[in-house]
């Protein structure tokens, strides 16, 4: 079974991972959070590798593809806590801005969403019309990154817009090749085999959740507790 | 296809009122959550909408009537948004209320759950079991808003106090039909037809969604931001 | 039909007690959600109840047990509830901590979750191995219960922290009972019927809904509105 070797390898990273995240954490009251996001990440998508190599919600045959259904389960709720946690740095932790967590989430949820009915979808015009529709939400979710709460960040200033900033470009970079995937993918124009996209989506979501936990909690680390910033998040 | 025409035309209307409300709304900080709000919850119906022009989620020969799944996935999270935003509204947005939203939101969900098990029963008796414990989770709904919210808001007092009740009474009149609609509708007592409901209920949405979003918008544009209200919303 | 009693008890209790908690619960403002939280939480249970009674959800032949598909919809949203009152008091409501509520319930929701994997596996292999990362979950739920939120409540000290403390021990006793029930019920060792479990089901949700409360609000209604708690919870 080619296919159930970066399942294996998916769950045990993501397991570990999780624990290693939660261990090397900011345990300071006011980045701690940060910590908790970056540790259930992976323990969300550990059990989604789990349930994918267990072939629960494993489904043959979708056209010639196997739909894997865990994965939307699994991003259906970890991109929505990676978002929190960016959306949080970029506007501070201000609770007056907090209010841009929920249209980026609901975006979000509705790109995911979008993404398994094209995945399900039996005919190839149903198919990429759901697949433009999923991208004109994640181009919302950029939208609000990007314009918005980038603004607001860049007015409160400070070390923890560089954080921002830094935190932003590697998710969105990370994010972009998602729908790549998806169009060279054994649901797309075929290029790549199941087997390869396998990997590569395994190297993604390692990238977009363990990576770039490593690196933004090592960023948080090198912050300073600054006066200003406690008084804001009471 | 008689039924497609009325599923495409809420699709275009929901998604152009997304982009409209969310240009047309208030950008000041203290009011500008209401436009995310009323620009999410259209943009939430085009998407729904659009599955069921697709045929995505649509069933045939649930007794005579077609089941339209995407409804309640729109209803699902739609009437929670729109609940926050009035409850908000009522409490001033004042945080030592906000527990209000929790409950609203469950009896709200419930109430759209089991009215979707109403239309998937195969017995009269499931059935009408199911309306009517949807109609008591409607009611307790109803009673948050009139009672408690309605009395804490007329405490507080002010503008948005006006503001409250006109949105309460919109929102109140128009969300009762649906269960009325329900009632002569193919999944009741075949009153009207399955293409005359799918007008009744467009009709319904665009005024629940769409004319309430701008009312409120207007509604709140014409409110000052005082000082007090500024302070209460950090 | 002897499965249905246990069913129509669990409907009729759960309906009367929701009301029931919420006439006696407390309603001064500082307390008063964690009334809203005790009445939610029996209305839930006693629309699944009703759901079991109805036969909507309710799978028979899964092995030879009956699976009741509208426990798991029950649970994975009471136990949210119940840890947000609960940790909520652990915290002294003090919103710098609330964090916490976020991991505890992913992990909740895992915990469900799994379970439903299990309850649904059809090689024992896969059964068991859902069930250990379901009682893996639930281990890290009952970490932050008694670690981190303990440690906190400690150092706040107080009446509010003696209340948490029993709330706490009898939570973690009741919930523990659950995964000792499916071990000896139908759908691991069988040691118990399927009628036999039902009413042991029963009985423990009567305990840890109603019951408990019962116990919490008894012990909120002997609190003081402390001037430092009350300045808190703004």
């Amino acid at each position: 079974m080619e296919n159930q070797l970066p399942l294996m390898i998916g769950f045990v990273v993501m397991s570990l991972s999780s624990l290693a995240l939660y261990v090397y954490g900011d345990k300071r009251r006011e980045f701690r959070h940060h910590t908790q996001f970056h540790a259930m990440v992976p323990f969300i998508a550990a059990t989604a590798y789990l349930a994918m190599w267990l072939g629960t919600g494993v489904i043959e045959g979708v056209g010639e593809a196997t739909l894997y259904l865990p994965r939307y389960a699994d991003w259906a709720t970890t991109t929505p806590i990676l978002l929190t946690g960016l959306i949080l740095t970029g506007l501070h932790e201000h609770p007056r801005h907090s209010t841009y967590i929920l249209p980026a989430i609901v975006l979000d949820v509705l790109m995911i969403a979008t993404g398994l009915l094209a995945s399900l979808a039996t005919s190839e015009f149903v198919k990429w019309v759901w697949y433009a529709w999923s991208c004109a939400a994640f181009a919302g979710v950029l939208y609000i990154l990007w314009v918005p709460v980038r603004r607001i960040g860049e007015n409160l200033g400070g070390g923890i817009e560089r954080v921002y900033r830094g935190n932003l470009a590697f998710l969105t970079v990370v994010w972009l090749i998602y729908p790549v995937a998806y169009l060279v993918g054994p649901e797309g124009t075929r290029l790549l085999s199941n087997t390869a996209s396998l990997w590569l989506i395994l190297a993604l979501d390692i990238t977009a959740k363990v990576i770039y936990g490593f690196v933004a909690t090592k960023r948080f680390k090198q912050l300073p507790v600054s006066e200003d910033r406690a008084a804001i998040t009471v």
